[in-house]
């Protein structure tokens, strides 16, 4: 069965020698001394590993069950939510007046990452209830926040988001469900929506369903969308819990994989709801939470990719088959184990060098959401909201190909479900998809985002590179990292520029590429990101660091993949600058 | 649920205008008149869809049980396994001496494509046999063959291969299962065995497994190993069945796919066994079959692309979502179909434009096996035995990636188990495993292949290409074809540069970039396969064809192939290029 073991250091490299988080001058930083994020992480570490990863197996093999009714949620969920939740860990990053703990997002992302690596069907029900409660804390009334945010903090009451419908999912304006307005001010929601993650089950007192709607009357569309909160009970004025509220799930799906987290059709029979924000901005109140929603689902992208990979390094380092083609390295054993061979290096490698590239791209986003919230910085927010679609495709797109590096390294056992690691590609599948599908990201990046700020951000970010590069060109030490990264953004200010010579004319010419543009910005950033983190590396060696052998091999992670991913970006080019006739010529008859 | 529907036509315009297989002068080739072809794949074609992929989903959800000792297929399984043989499917391409129908290989793959399609998991039933009785063929003696033969042909009884111990797969060197020799020349077989691909079930009277063993007292390692063929039921001197041989199914394993499929733990217990062939050569037995084995596992990843891609086809036409950027497409309903937006395009023709590729490579491999075999054509056997590890490594990598491509069509519901696309992504999967791992693949083809009759099938290839380049290079309509395949074939050529300077001083050298190299050689094998139907289509277009679309869309498809496919070649010369060093230098504790 797979372990997890949570990577501490990394993310201790990361938030002190990278980003000097301490130094930042974001508010709430200040406090992120060492010794305090060592605490944090190793505790979550612990929880993540202990308790966590030895559920994961659990909760693909059992599922969740509907029972009259009622959902059951594998064994020993319930005891590890309880034990979560007692913990403080589902309010880490939450506002204090409400009973969160008030730290930043940055480390409510470091421990959801471990989290995520150890179960992520399990962590999805506090995830699901995270973003319910942000979009409840940014919309709703002062009423509202009293009445739901406390005990969503705390996990006692769960949350969910319901939007897509079976025959609407990118395309929400097409969606029929129904809110009619009340005297009092509430709506009767009546309608069924599908693919709701963690939308019942009985590991919460209550929960909160946000629901996309359109009230009765209101413009036909997307601009006629609202967004309600509906509680599967009914609270009362006083805080206790009510009647039930019309809210039943019809259905469980049965999915690919994170069978632990129960995805249900929700039937909503003239239940009552509550307005959140304003009527039909329903969109605009869930785009708010689209950055740090995108950016979760990220993460989740390269939190399989670590977990798969772990144990693809204790496999590779514990089967022996074959030898060395330079000579028996194992005279002892009947054969040398996996890790001598070329070949699985190359793959580890691959994993490796991408993981820890992405996770450094993930913290950095974490810290411009920060930096825009706390400090109100346009340019941060508007940084990240365009790398936020690279964020969320390019590392579910790359780590689930590196979940699948990772189950061939165990030749025919990874194919066994007993391995385990046929479970993390499977679980590892639905982030393409969730949160808006990754093509639909690649849109988004292109149609919206580069153009945003008439371009502002995208230069902002070239800028970025720009600078990076000619800091540190003359640093020898660097050479194998500023060469390559200045031929790959090279490569996407080409395919920039193809866009505007050819997007304004024929936008089908710069759409045509999008996928290739998200994936060739993320090689960039996380070439960016290594150049980084090779600095802080040569950086730390000068001052004869404890642990040397930590630093230098960073460096030759980071060298890997500047020499073995980064190449990617000539093909994406090409591809892109092939443009739009080889994609849109044929008709469609003849698919 | 998924249908599928038979590419006859496709299958059509590669045997009789690309490979002309009339003309081609190998023994058989000559019946294959089109008429003859079109009776054939459309009766082929009929049984997949119609009989064998309903039952896909079926074996799938259902898969195998082990009760009592008695595996239970799943329902239907046997009706339509009775169907197929007694169409006499089973047999098609094997000897008419023993109840064969006698035609060539390469019909018996282009059937064997669309069986494989239209249920994977079932079609392996034969699929194992078929490989069985090809060893029984090759290697044993004329009593073997007349005891065999005529009822594996006729599948009357099944056949299984039995390689894979616990403890060793790729190394077979290491196995366990004992063979000790009995005074009537018999042997008494026992071990464990695991992953055996209908290993036991009850579709047949009899299953005639073909075991590796290490006779007593033999050489160590690898060079110990023979080949004998152990009954489940012994069968007497007339035929008929006797007792049972110590043979029973220790457990079926959970598999991430293929669950239609009984995949077995072995048990012989002092079972007797036939030695086939010689002692301690039972490698070179399994050997000689391995092209054909290969191939068969090759086409399996671009059956399964197929089927993936036709359902995604259907998709795409059907959801509406979204309205075309360029202006409305469906004016009358709610929103435009998926495939009116160009990154929903840019996957179902990087599907389509890998498939057709993949089909007329596989064809071309298939022709080159006949055409070796029955013409004793060493040069054609160097050849394709050079391709083989590229037709079984590419083939099923990118076919994976195809399968997952057409399942992100969907969005959510591609997730669901109900709409079939997951399956297809996790029977896909076994495919880069089973056979040798495709790691293996590449290693057989860097390490072995590429020296093989001192690099003169190497040389070979290139020269085929060349030609084919410098015959076609004034051709106006065809420069789409010609100057990416040049590219391309430069920089494989680069890459074999790259491996004959630094290989010799250090194999790891080429090992590190083996899995590049299997993929660059990919891509040039099917970009010269895409220069040969854009002839043909050139050339069927200038006579005034009865259906010229089907042949601008040939050229259409081929034209995305070379455009956004082949850009693939540079990035792998540059990964090949970076060399060993930044994949050996870490020390494995680092990983």
């Amino acid at each position: 069965m797979p372990t997890y073991t949570a990577p501490v250091k990394d993310h201790q490299f990361l938030l002190h020698e990278v980003l000097k988080v301490a130094e930042s001058g974001i508010p709430g930083y200040e406090d992120l001394s060492p010794d305090f994020t060592t605490a944090v992480l190793e505790e979550a570490g612990k929880i993540s590993g202990q308790v966590l990863a030895p559920l994961n197996a659990v909760g693909d093999k059992e599922g969740c069950r509907l029972e009259n009714g009622v959902v059951r949620v594998p064994t020993g969920f319930q005891a590890a939510f309880d034990e979560v939740r007692e913990g403080g860990w589902t309010g880490i990053d939450c506002d204090p007046d409400f009973g969160g703990q008030g730290m930043p997002g940055i480390i409510g992302t470091a421990v959801a990452e471990m989290f995520s690596s150890a179960n992520q069907a399990f962590t999805m029900y506090q995830g699901l209830t995270h973003g319910a409660q942000s979009a409840i804390r940014v919309h709703g009334t002062d009423e509202q926040k009293a009445k739901f945010l406390p005990n969503m903090i705390s996990c006692t009451w769960t949350g969910t988001m319901n939007l897509t419908e079976s025959h609407c999912g990118t395309d929400l304006g097409l969606m029929r469900t129904k809110a009619i307005p009340q005297d009092d001010g509430s709506y009767k929601i009546t309608g069924e929506k599908i693919f709701i993650s963690a939308g019942e089950h009985e590991m919460s007192e209550n929960i909160i369903h946000l629901v996309l709607a359109k009230i009765e009357g209101g413009p036909e569309g997307i601009k006629g969308v609202s967004l309600f909160i509906v509680p599967k009970i009914m609270v009362n004025d006083d805080g206790s819990l009510g009647e039930t509220n019309g809210v039943t799930c019809g259905n469980i799906e049965k999915k690919m994989g994170i069978h632990g987290n129960s995805t249900c059709v929700m039937l909503y029979d003239s239940s009552t709801g509550y307005l959140l924000g304003e009527e039909h901005k329903g969109m605009r109140a869930m785009f708010t939470m689209m950055n740090e929603a995108r950016l979760g689902v990220g993460m989740q992208g390269l939190a399989q990719a670590e977990a798969a990979y772990q144990n693809a390094v204790i496999y590779a380092k514990d089967r022996l088959q074959g030898r060395a083609v330079t000579g028996i390295e194992n005279p002892d054993g009947p054969a040398d184990p996996l890790i001598v061979h070329p070949d699985i290096r190359r793959s580890l490698l691959d994993q490796k060098s991408f993981v820890e590239g992405a996770r450094a791209f993930l913290f950095w986003g974490a810290s411009l959401i920060d930096q825009a919230h706390l400090l109100n910085d346009e340019d941060a927010d508007g940084l990240v909201s365009l790398m936020t679609p690279v964020i969320k495709g390019f590392l579910t797109d790359i780590g689930y190909n590196m979940t699948v590096q990772a189950q061939q390294v165990y030749g025919g056992h990874g194919y066994i479900e007993e391995s385990g690691m046929s479970q993390f590609t499977r679980d590892a599948r639905i982030a393409m998809i969730y949160e808006g599908a990754n093509g639909v990201q690649a849109l988004d990046l292109v149609g919206r985002k580069l153009g945003a700020g008439g371009g502002k951000y995208v230069m902002a970010f070239f800028d970025l590179v720009k600078t990076f590069i000619s800091e540190n060109k003359e640093n020898e030490a660097l050479t194998d990292f500023i060469n390559p990264l200045k031929q790959a953004s090279k490569d996407l200010q080409a395919a920039g520029m193809f866009f505007m010579q050819n997007g304004m004319k024929n936008p089908n010419a710069a759409l045509a590429g999008s996928s290739d543009f998200m994936h060739l910005f993320g090689h960039v950033c996380l070439g960016l990101m290594w150049g980084r983190m090779a600095k802080a590396s040569v950086e730390a060696l000068a001052g004869s660091p404890a642990d040397p052998a930590f630093y230098e091999n960073k460096l030759l992670t980071g060298r890997y993949y500047m020499a073995r991913h980064l190449p990617a970006t000539g093909m994406h080019l090409a591809r892109i600058q092939s443009g739009a006739e080889v994609v849109m010529t044929m008709d469609a008859e003849a698919f």
